[in-house]
């Protein structure tokens, strides 16, 4: 059966993003060093139009990621435009007009708006009857392949919460960042009930898998 | 030189241990979880005079972390007796007359206290004077032998903070508590350089080692 896989990089202790997010920091203070694995990859510059890269161990385990996947759900604050109604000269993603996803995108947020079609084969979707429907309407769209969860934090808290998340993967850097947007928040008395399946060591990065029981 | 080593279970939420901690539950709720991979080994049972256990991946980890210690330092609260004054029929800690240290061990402390001689060569000596002293003392009686962080997690922080810890190895158990004592804490704007050094797969924990720069 499809599978909703999510990966996402965290801080040590436990950050996906740093402290006071803006135009310059969007991913918060400090915030880029969780990412800096992913930007040396030749698996990651090639789809981002750039050339090299290194092909170790992590650039197979960020390829494996990739693989499988028909369809993407995500918040409204990864999709970007901040908050509230999308008004007259709506937002359009953070990626141009050729994002990288290839697939149908599913965004989950409060404020209707129609469907929006990118080059390259993605479209997005905007979801406002919540998580159960977007993941619905993202299995349907998938055909049979797996959705994956873009994020942020909060989505994937919605996840969890809802029982509805199949695999994890972290990929643990190690960097302290002291403040920000946690991964895990507001769990206090979910029954998150959590399997290790893989252990990788990568230079500068420990990826961390876990199957979600229900 | 001789090495501040620190190692702790945590959760995958980053707590090292539960809510609501009790007599029934001293490590809070569900902290227990945290440390079922260590009560397994035989490496652990010995010393705690049971006999088997397992002997793989974890046993091996747990007797290299047990190695080439030669004093430990802990927190008030890990050497137990609750906060304040020790008063007249003071607390001799949680392990019985023969503590599993074996060696000197430096308990920090508002509250001075005479040194505690107990059976198989544990001596709790009560430091007033701050972590650097205790670390110093410890240094001292390791006589070239690493020294040992015992905890907790308050402990653990104020080593980070005064950039004297040099090793921290995190055992990562695929639980999440969802509340509790975090291990990273207060550190907002502390600089702490990490250097991930090695990372171990074994079954139902993820062993990471950290090297700490200055």
């Amino acid at each position: 059966m499809a599978k909703l896989r999510f990966q996402i990089s965290v801080s040590l202790d436990g950050f996906v993003a740093g402290p006071n997010p803006s135009e310059e920091h969007p991913l918060g203070e400090g915030g880029e060093q969780l990412h800096e694995w992913v930007f040396k990859l030749a698996a990651w510059r090639k789809p981002h139009g750039r050339e090299g890269g290194e092909e170790g161990i992590s650039n197979a385990i960020f390829e494996e990621s990739t693989q499988n996947l028909g369809a993407v759900v995500m918040g409204r604050n990864m999709f970007g435009g901040g908050p509230g109604p999308w008004g007259e000269d709506p937002w359009m993603g953070w990626w141009g007009d050729e994002p990288p996803f290839h697939s149908p995108v599913f965004v989950l947020t409060h404020h209707e708006r129609a469907p929006l079609e990118m080059k390259g084969g993605t479209t997005f979707t905007f979801v406002t009857d919540g998580v159960e429907s977007a993941l619905d309407q993202a299995k349907e769209a998938a055909g049979g392949k797996d959705v994956s969860l873009g994020g942020g934090a909060s989505v994937a808290q919605q996840y969890l919460r809802a029982g509805l998340m199949d695999e994890l993967q972290l990929n643990l850097v190690p960097v302290v960042l002291g403040a920000g947007t946690r991964l895990f928040e507001g769990l206090e008395g979910t029954d998150i009930r959590l399997e290790q399946t893989r252990v990788v060591e990568a230079p500068g990065v420990a990826h961390l898998f876990y199957r979600v029981n229900r």
